[in-house]
């Protein structure tokens, strides 16, 4: 069966957002100064192919925990489609 | 009225994505042949600060083309909550 992964990685709480804070600076200089808590992370998308949820969503955390993220600094959360 | 976005930014089709294509292959040595049409965007979250969900809507699209996100080579939506 074939899923359709959506996986969004962010910072932990209290680890500095270099490419946020300078987003947010960027913005502020252009006049937009009414945003706030600014954060860039990665938006992951992929298909897997697996017998069923379970055993995707099991493949999608090692793949995380082993290269699709920092499990230091890194934080995620995915959604599974058909 | 403060506004919390969260945006996706991804390449439009056709568009080389070297990135994604580097992670499946990492994935495939790794074992996850499995794995398929990887692509890795932007997630980016933040709040803002508008009148209403109107005007935070155009604001954030005139964010995006002209910082966010390039759009010559990127598509992105984005979700408005409270």
């Amino acid at each position: 069966m074939e899923y359709k992964v959506k996986m969004y990685v962010s910072y932990k709480d209290g680890i500095l957002d270099p490419v946020g804070k300078t987003t947010a600076d960027a913005l502020s200089a252009l006049g937009y100064a009414n945003v706030g808590e600014m954060a860039v992370g990665k938006y992951i998308t992929f298909t897997i192919d697996a017998a069923d949820a379970d055993k995707a969503g099991t493949q999608i955390k090692e793949m995380a925990d082993k290269l699709l993220t920092n499990p230091v600094i890194e934080k995620y959360h995915f959604e599974l489609g058909q």
